[in-house]
């Protein structure tokens, strides 16, 4: 028998090596999950995430499954990974799901967190989990900008991807740009996203704030495709998975 | 001649081992300052803060002057101090003050809040500057219980002082406690703090928001002015100097 199981887990990216399992692995998120729950199971595991997420990045919602032959108690075993994993990871949720579950091919929404931190002040506490932006950022441009993003459109000049034979068409359904005293956020909601796809646009969408650039910029880089007329890449410390969403029949 | 300059800081706790220096140097707050500006002046200096935080407890607006020999232009140390000083400690101020001014004495008001975690699933992100509290706190109760313990009182039994000839009276102005999604922030601001004052009055309210005693059972250890009337130590990590307020004869 063989059995299906899903994780949904939040991580500080700013203490390991990135997701993907690589060198030493206390480093990596993936290679520390399948080391822990591999020694739960007393079997060999293998993790697979919604998404690889790059070194620096956080994640709050990040959802990955594992195939195993045992029948487990999925609420025992994210109990006891959470006594055992470092405080820099926790399980939110552990459950079953059929066999043709697939962290990345189920997922059908994505919403990744921008964070910026503006202010002519660096601050201690958002620090590691935000982007320092000195400058006014002009809030009203970005969202101008934004909204010229949203649709379907192909990204290829928002990524990081050389040459693809895969499609790089995918849909945004919503650029949400929101102001709290010093802290900016930028949250993108899309039913997938290319390589680097919301850090560049991240770093677009501050070069438009910061009068570097026009909003109506953004569609160039839509219709000529070409990644040297966007924005530069943001820092991976400023980038948050925030949740993955499944259909409702991958639910128990 | 001698001068007199200013510093307001933040830190983020969890990083060393409290203010005041003692043992290695590089491990306080206090002796990464004192070299760190001593270094800049090239002067030996003593750096007092209004109140030496404890290890593990983080402060947004901590406040603390030094005396030199040399007339320096304020802004360009801080300037250059944040270029020095690791990114966990960051100078947000500086200022020449009159000779007479002193972080501590010189104090007319302070604020100080203590963050929970209040969710059955902890949380990556606020662990190092939250206590996690799994079960739902009654926050109408705790605030019974704040406003009693307002106004000018012999604050004795919430301080961890075993006897002292100086006074242990002290005004609270104001306990404020609110809650946003699973964060509950209890801010304290009044004239002073006794030694571990604020962490026990946390912990107390945190006992009354669990249920495990009354709000009117606060009265008790102000009458009593009994330790072992009084809750736990809550955790150092939750606990933050947000500011320290002085007359404004002490500002240039």
């Amino acid at each position: 028998m063989k059995y299906n199981y899903r994780i949904i887990l939040q991580y500080d990216g700013s203490k390991f090596n990135g997701w993907q399992k690589q060198g030493n692995t206390d480093e990596t998120i993936q290679g520390i999950l399948e080391k822990t729950i591999g020694s739960y199971l007393s079997e060999k595991i293998d993790l697979k995430a919604s998404g690889r997420t790059d070194r620096g990045v956080h994640a709050l919602g990040q959802a990955a499954n594992f195939y195993t032959s045992k029948k487990i108690d999925a609420k025992e075993m994210k109990q006891w990974l959470n006594q055992t994993l470092p405080m820099s990871i926790r399980i939110s949720a552990a459950e079953e799901v059929p066999l043709s579950f697939h962290s990345r091919k189920s997922a059908v929404k994505k919403t990744y967190v921008y964070c910026i931190w503006n202010s002519p002040e660096k601050n201690v506490f958002s620090y590691p989990y935000a982007v320092s932006v000195l400058e006014e950022l002009d809030i009203e441009k970005m969202k101008q900008a934004a909204n010229l993003l949203c649709g379907t459109h192909d990204y290829m000049g928002f990524s990081s991807i050389k040459e693809t034979k895969k499609s790089t068409v995918r849909t945004i359904y919503q650029i949400q740009i929101s102001k709290e005293q010093e802290q900016v956020k930028i949250a993108f909601t899309g039913n997938g996203f290319l390589y680097h796809m919301v850090r560049i646009m991240s770093g677009t969408l501050m070069e438009i704030g910061l009068g570097k650039r026009k909003p109506e910029s953004v569609l160039s880089v839509l219709n000529q495709k070409k990644r040297s007329l966007a924005g530069p890449l943001a820092p991976a410390k400023g980038l948050m998975l925030e949740s993955v969403e499944y259909d409702e029949k991958w639910t128990g």
